[in-house]
């Protein structure tokens, strides 16, 4: 349940997506890593919020307790901190394991594939964030996805804007989780859960009001800057500050026209400490005007500077900063608009088959087939001692071969091969 | 426990060795699927013999009892059933479980990458066999692993074996897997292994003996089918038929001279009901004269034309032959290899750092790369706001960056940048 076999046609759709992903982090320096799939259950015990209740865990067989990885950033945090490692630019491109009850028709599954960027190190600030938001703009854009909005936002503003509003420290994780809610249902719904489920006061939960409905750009962070409350409070200041530079960063890389600085943008996940951002797809409809699988969010991430110290046992800390893209939704629509647009994809990359117009030919074929594979030649034949010419030339046109290389009597005579376009029926002796 | 973490350096070994995998896979015409990482328990029950202790249980966290899969052969199975595929060729890449005490220095793990191809159809006899070992002989020598040998049985010969030697059916397969340790352990202990746990009587153990221990290649095959006992055993003669043109097409492959027709291989699974084979690497020396990590077989795979017809309600069949590379152990020999050679592999594939020479000139580095990016050049920069020009030709050194882009005051004011091939320390203005 909640996962899915890939038939060839999805997987090699999967293939190209994966690897325009993969090409563009190579484009910023990364290097690849990979960790196992199972982590200790204790390594992941803490670090996902409600999330927790979601982890697949490991029958007790004897041996150490495991369960299966959530995401790639906790085991990305684990294994900086095992190696000591202080500085590293990686992507990871994996399978990740969620005990959901997820809606497949939109794309979400219990085992599906994250795609991750990351920046390990102390630099100076902004610089990092700026360029994972330079990544995501560059892999939808690429994609050809449509139009998008990338929503930033910082916990430390988010922290500052609950402080202000007289959010005692104990609540700020729950009511940062109530924030995140404010994309799907609208703001009554998320106070009525702030003062009720989350025991903010009434007072409260009306401030936060005011702020997290903002949105905007570099003018919302000037005027945020002169807000009077907000400006008295140190970590929503330095949160505005690193905005401000961050969007100065993004002017010159002139990618501000996707970017929206969105004060309900909370993420779910406990460990991010500052910018936080994700990209959604807007509202589209494609040719036959039937509207897309509603897909939400397509990537995600943020800073997460706490991470690395709570694996290290003198609790050093690695700042971090990270993006996730979510393929599997991009997956779906990719493969939605492939079934509208009636292209077919190949499964495989055969260029010639070996083919025998008469009978008693498999030896040539075998011969044949076996220089072309030496020669590092894509080919394929048919499986029979004896098959049709016209079975074999069919399977070229079913598969999408575009040559046929064919050896008959007179061409075994001549020490020739006849070598035929598939699609235009042209053919050379050669 | 029996897992590890891939730094970039072995990651990116790592993928040089599976692309060179999935090349040739992609050469003989196969199409790519993919299956989920958990299976449903009942789907792996009795499909591997004394492997079945090893497999990973989920823990019941309500809803269906899952395992991690085993190997990628069974879920193929399962696949071909569930959606009624009834011809096909395909390969998968991908991580499989086993709850083993594996010797981590010998390139053997708990979790580890298979790469699998297999062709499922019902076609001419050993055509498709003949092919799995073309691939294997045609890895082996890409990867130029040094001298080997592709051990080659046929299940149905041993049933014959077992048969003539007076074994009754029930202990075919109990036989078969003390068989199988003939590679690691001398005749004598094999014999009392099957007088003593799997309670054969002594004749029938000496008799098998004296099959068993025969290898060779056209020649003992013809012996053997004029062998006065085997030659009446029906399965025996079918297999003997079949091992004799699987021979003849090999011959035609020129690739008989790696090929041992070896009588004591036996091969674990119970799934196996024809061909068998599997591939070893020959003692070797490296050039500093130390003997190389013992690795054993790299390959083995062969027949199972039951397996699928367990998945299916109505119990419909579909041939399959397939070889799964050990890629694992592929990859440790490959590694000490690199480090013996003093080599250094790259783990970042940028092309050009994007550097500044004086202060206050990050605004010109951040557009200068973002216009880098843009072009699809992969490109690097120093996350500091002023670094020195000095470090970062030191970082284009340290992480193999063969171009630095340098724009100064002076570059910026004649609107030039300034190229410098890092190793020669040549530069162009441009």
């Amino acid at each position: 349940q909640g996962t899915r076999d890939h038939p060839p046609a999805q997987a090699a759709l999967r293939d190209r997506l994966l690897s325009a992903v993969v090409s563009c982090f190579k484009r910023h320096g990364a290097a690849a890593i990979d960790t196992p799939v199972l982590e200790l259950r204790e390594t992941l015990i803490g670090k996902y919020g409600e999330g927790a209740k979601l982890i697949y865990e490991l029958q007790d067989q004897g041996g150490e307790l495991l369960a299966l990885r959530y995401d790639l950033t906790v085991p990305f945090a684990r294994y900086l901190a095992m190696n000591k490692v202080t500085n590293m630019k990686r992507y990871h491109v994996a399978k990740v394991y969620r005990r959901d009850n997820p809606a497949t028709t939109r794309g979400r599954y219990r085992e599906f594939y994250q795609c991750d960027f990351d920046i390990a190190g102390q630099f100076d600030p902004m610089i990092p964030d700026a360029e994972c938001l330079k990544i995501v703009h560059e892999i939808l854009s690429d994609l050809q996805l449509g139009d998008f909005v990338i929503k930033v936002n910082d916990r430390r503003i988010l922290n500052g804007v609950f402080a202000v509003c007289g959010v005692p420290e104990s609540k700020f994780i729950p009511a940062c989780s109530t924030v995140d809610k404010l994309d799907k249902v609208p703001w009554e719904e998320v106070r009525s859960e702030m003062v009720g489920e989350k025991g903010l006061s009434p007072e409260a939960a009306d401030r936060i009001g005011e702020y997290v409905q903002l949105h905007g750009g570099l003018d919302l962070i000037e005027r945020l800057l002169q807000d009077p409350k907000l400006s008295q409070n140190k970590l929503a200041k330095e949160g505005l500050g690193d905005m401000k530079l961050l969007f100065e960063y993004l002017t010159l890389f002139g990618i501000t026209g996707k970017i929206s600085f969105d004060l309900s943008l909370a993420r779910g996940l406990d460990y991010y400490t500052g910018v936080i951002f994700e990209a959604v797809l807007l509202h589209q409809e494609n040719e036959h005007m039937e509207e897309l699988v509603g897909v939400g969010s397509v990537a995600g991430g943020g800073r997460y500077d706490g991470l690395v110290g709570m694996f290290d046992p003198k609790g050093r800390k690695v700042p971090c900063v990270g993006v996730s893209i979510g393929i599997e939704r991009i997956f779906s629509i990719l493969e939605q608009r492939l079934k509208a647009s009636g292209e077919k994809l190949r499964t495989t990359e055969t260029q010639v088959l070996v083919a025998t117009p008469q009978k008693h030919l498999l030896p040539a074929r075998l011969k044949l087939i076996s220089e072309l594979w030496d020669a590092g030649i894509k080919a394929e034949m048919l499986y029979k001692k004896d098959p049709k010419l016209l079975k074999q030339l069919q399977y070229c046109e079913d598969t999408g071969i575009p040559l046929a290389a064919i050896v008959g009597e007179q061409e075994l005579a001549d020490g020739v091969v006849k070598l035929r376009d598939v699609a235009t029926r042209e053919e050379v002796r050669m």
